[in-house]
């Protein structure tokens, strides 16, 4: 029987979402505002799950100070206080669209989190708008 | 790999839970103050989550202005402020349960969503009570 | 020195926002969709606040257990689930805008609270909207 | 087609984690401050859905005041404010991590519901530390 | 007696923190990663309370669909989704830290909303950091 | 003029409301099952205050940082994940009713913020209780 235990972490990013290819009037039909030039920016908030079994000795099913630190290492160090678009390499030619940045953090944890458990992102753009990413 | 987006969005309305064919004491028993035949009312808070494959032109899944839209026009002006039972026809003859009024948002949203795309919808009808239904 | 103690508690009803002595033209003009003569509904969140000086002898300000029940005989008992404008005697000549609904609630907890304490009422008509009032 | 309802709950408790073979020095190095001996503790949010069909007659897929009934004597009378190590016997020989009061939770809950509904438990340890558990 | 009304708004911009008379070394000094030259941003959740006495003719304090649209003109449009530094002028040479965001929101709505009520400008930064500032 | 800028903290601790001199019997009457002898325990979620003039070099109130570090020296450090009762000095002789708690955590800031600073502490035991002290 499956478990998936959450953590919540966050990080403050400026980003703008363009394609370098289209003009700023394109890209102003497609993104709106958001394709505001100057950038603006978002709290992010982020839930991380883990899916998989209890260990029995434990009790836990990770140990959440380490999924604490994998999330600090792998997204609240480089995206933190940063501007995605030019300062995160996963964005120098990809749109920083909350719908993207999901699933860079996504295979980011999956590289640092054990196969045998199941990886869940939900994160929040703003309060109103989020996505989740199972990898399925 | 598929990923889901959400919008929050949110109407006030009063309403009453009741059958015609049961007498005020039936009505009583079984749905207790709700039944109260001078309604009573909830601020109601949705998320929408629309399912699928991200747009590797946009980077979004879903224009979310777009999805914004449809929930205005098939959800917000035809339900806030509005009393279910007296005032939207899909209830004349259905009683508007928390359940009941998530099954009739979804097939609303079901018919101007594509068909590509799964939808979920989640309804507060207050803080401590919600659904979920994803037509599975 | 002065501390506040602060009790939640909450209410479901229907209202509509009107004057008896306007046409429904005059008062859609000043209420707008509020004033829907077959109502709407809010789930009401209030925050009752006791301020004073703790009883050295307890380390309580007030016994919050008396506080929740005082709160449940004046306000959750009368305004669940109720109509307001027609079940509630205190709006039967008040419109119940949040303003005035918040002040009738400080009103019949002010004759329940010792005096030597000073009473605030927060109320959430919704999430969005809210009221404070300390009667002074 | 499937529709899950949620009822939210909460219960007060001190805890601490650790295996009565280990030693202190051993608790401390896999459960940290978790593991003191004097305990700590927590205000658990609970969150319970229960999944299936909706019964027509009702509107309801269940009457949420037998649901919130069953919550109470199952969860909250016995596991508010109690120190889980001590008072509460499905913790005598389990150690009280989130992830394992989840699974007893579910347990309990599991032979008071129709076997027809699904179980669903989502609880927060912290604002921060959550899990999930459907028993899946 | 006097009552305040609260309506919430919020706005998405970028901002860095930093003084043009200080070299970069100095701006981190006191900024920190706030100072970062190509910004980051931030997800402002603002509540703007209004206060004084209810119109007995309508029961409001004053119509809070006006208030929304002051709060619409004065910082929604002229903030969301904007480069603080860059593209408001009144930060061209005022350090936007949420301080100072905070006081010249208040100076916007003070020109807008009638002498006789009080102004209350709550920013939430983030949702940990946020300022209340009064005006007294 | 002056602002008050808020930092939130949380600590998790194990506590009983009791009176040494009071029997079982008494303390129940008084305290009802928060005085149980094996404890319970709560997240203690804390929004930390200060007023002031907003300096004009910086556009700060206050380094929030070094509130923040004064706040994990004073309250997280010494009260996460501890009993209150053993093993905090403040409480040895005090009972550790949420008020109390309160005036405690203000009087261990007021030592270490400068007295040109008033100090605000809202302590919430639950998300349903808290308190607000200001030391007038």
């Amino acid at each position: 029987m499956s478990l998936t235990v959450f953590r919540k972490a966050h990080f403050n990013a400026a980003h703008r979402l363009f394609r370098e290819d289209w003009d700023d009037k394109k890209n102003f039909e497609v993104f709106g505002k958001c394709s505001n030039p100057k950038y603006h920016g978002h709290n992010y908030e982020l839930e991380v799950g883990v899916s998989g079994k209890i260990d029995p000795e434990t009790g836990f099913l990770m140990d959440l100070k380490i999924l604490r630190e994998i999330i600090k290492e792998e997204v609240e160090d480089p995206f933190d206080h940063k501007n995605l678009n030019l300062e995160v390499d996963a964005f120098a030619n990809l749109n920083p669209t909350v719908e993207n940045i999901a699933m860079v953090i996504w295979e980011k944890l999956r590289k640092r989190i054990p196969e045998k458990f199941g990886i869940t992102v939900k994160l929040f753009e703003t309060p109103r708008n989020f996505v989740i990413y199972t990898g399925e």
